[in-house]
């Protein structure tokens, strides 16, 4: 069994601003025969996600990029998976990859069959990035109250999108933060009470005191940077703050200096401002997409991909979250 | 009855840099007849905070200086009070107040008699700063864990010398940031695994990593500024931050750029930042002060008060506390 060849993307140079195709090559090399507990994968779907930028979350140079996959089983020596089994996995940048199932991230979980929607969407809204915005919200923000103001940024985004929309299941008032037209229409078709396109509003900081009179309470921050510290100054007394994700500075070439946050504002104002990884819940996701499917089917929860096609597409799609051009999920078709 | 006359200590202008003997008068006023429910109090012992130093924190100019203070019942129209009680309220810079007792921070609250430690505690280990201690590492960085390592700076004072010894009594691994060799002793002799004189040693970061060679769990912070930005580097993942003071900025004439906390560094490590104030958890001072009490008692938790004598000292008592001279908690016996 096996004699399969596996094409991988391999990560070659460190990044240096926004990641350039030279960095990647893609190589193939022929998997070993399965041994007894494993199973061999093929990819129908990889995921590009943005923290696949940082050298923090474990892009090493010589390494395939990581990264979540929806993948199909086609040879087993596992009892537990079957030829035509569909999976979900951490298997990378890769078209085919060997799995034991072992309880890990890196491990497989199959798909749950009761939930009638696209495979794809074990990598969006019922996957990562859908966890995140679940967890990244009711979790590192509770209590979450009614009538309290939710701003979010990067909005029309996998994660911001499902933020925004579970605030408002929640009976929050939410503002969301965009970066085109098409992108502040799709919020406000979403239901977000407010939305904005941040690259042509004449000021940031007077969009926030308009859109949140009543200032912001809670603030789901994909963004960073200057972004970041304008809204810090807008928050309410007890506010929260979610630190998911800092775009905007991922491909920077130099840390920035930022606001002050050890300071008598923070103190004053009682702000809590907390980072997280969304493993920490691994256990608790498969309870979360129970009823974010729900909500889907409901009506509650929409949320949108981009697709791109072929495994050679990975790049593209890659670099396309940095150039702002999706809405939605960016998954690739293989 | 009244006809005191009382005298209060007057911001007259805006604090620019370190407070200056001009930016008060001292001033006396002839108190009004007590009203039914009232009681007149005169000041035993007032108390002086750092927070003091801070507009946020309600000291307006033209009004008298905010802050609490011990004192004894003189005159009482009020049931509850009778002369001779002895009470703890939010009096402020003054020698005579008129109080109604009601149930606010700004009311006053009868001495436990059932603790047996001197009247001037209430303004110290078992007043504000005391449940600052308790509820700002218990509460904040919460959950505690024997074994993990806790870095507290302005360690001598009122309030890190307690956050220490709260540690240590919680099992924790614990170590002191000061500013005089003499406060590095106190800290030694208090059961601190570690104390350096942050003035003296040759580099903070080194001091850390010598100290914390598992890095830092916990960060009890009082100074905030570059110290905040050099610990928050050497946080371990799922580390809290109880952000309490920030002195080394309060008399700083422009707002500083710290560490960017909007950052891959704060999601990465999961790190949790909060600033509170105490009053907070009122309803549960009491509580905290009885187990402290407890504590104290069996000998597992020490203080130090530094005393001026006179009203009139309030100035230099308070200018005191930026100056660095002093261990343990500053009061003022009036």
């Amino acid at each position: 069994m096996s004699g399969v060849k596996a094409r991988s993307w391999i990560k070659v140079k460190e990044f240096v601003g926004l990641p350039k195709r030279d960095d990647f090559e893609i190589v193939e090399k022929e998997l070993p025969a399965l041994k007894d507990g494993e199973f061999l994968v093929e990819a129908l779907w990889n995921t590009v996600d943005p923290y696949m930028r940082t050298n923090e979350l474990s892009n090493k140079v010589g390494s395939p990029m990581v990264g979540g996959q929806v993948a199909k089983v086609t040879q087993s020596k596992n009892k537990d998976f079957a030829v035509g089994d569909v999976v979900v996995g951490q298997f990378g940048w890769t078209s085919h990859s060997i799995s034991d199932g072992a309880g890990s991230i890196m491990s497989a979980v199959k798909l749950d069959p009761t939930i009638p929607l696209p495979q794809s969407t074990a990598l969006g809204i019922l996957g990562m990035p859908g966890a995140t915005s679940y967890f990244g919200l009711l979790d590192i923000c509770k209590p979450i109250k009614e009538g309290e103001t939710l701003l979010v940024n990067a909005a029309a985004g996998a994660v911001g999108s499902a933020v925004g929309q579970i605030g408002k299941i929640k009976g929050m008032r939410v503002v969301g933060f965009a970066g085109s037209d098409e992108k502040v229409a799709y919020l406000k078709s979403l239901g977000f009470d407010a939305a904005y396109n941040y690259k042509t509003v004449p000021s940031l900081e007077a969009a926030i005191k308009e859109s949140c009179p009543n200032g912001v309470d809670v603030f789901f921050d994909n963004v960073g940077g200057d972004f970041f510290d304008t809204v810090l100054r807008q928050m309410n007394t007890f506010g929260r703050v979610s630190v998911c994700g800092a775009i905007s500075q991922y491909n920077a070439l130099e840390p920035r200096k930022g606001i002050d946050v050890s300071s008598i504002t923070l103190i004053v104002k009682q702000l809590k401002i907390e980072g997280f990884i969304v493993t920490r819940w691994l256990d608790q996701w498969q309870g979360a997409f129970k009823e974010m499917a729900q909500w889907i089917q409901e009506g509650k929860l929409k949320y949108r991909e981009t697709v791109f096609e072929g495994f050679d597409s990975m790049y593209d799609a890659f670099v396309s979250l940095f150039k702002g051009d999706n809405i939605g999920k960016v998954v690739v078709k293989i």
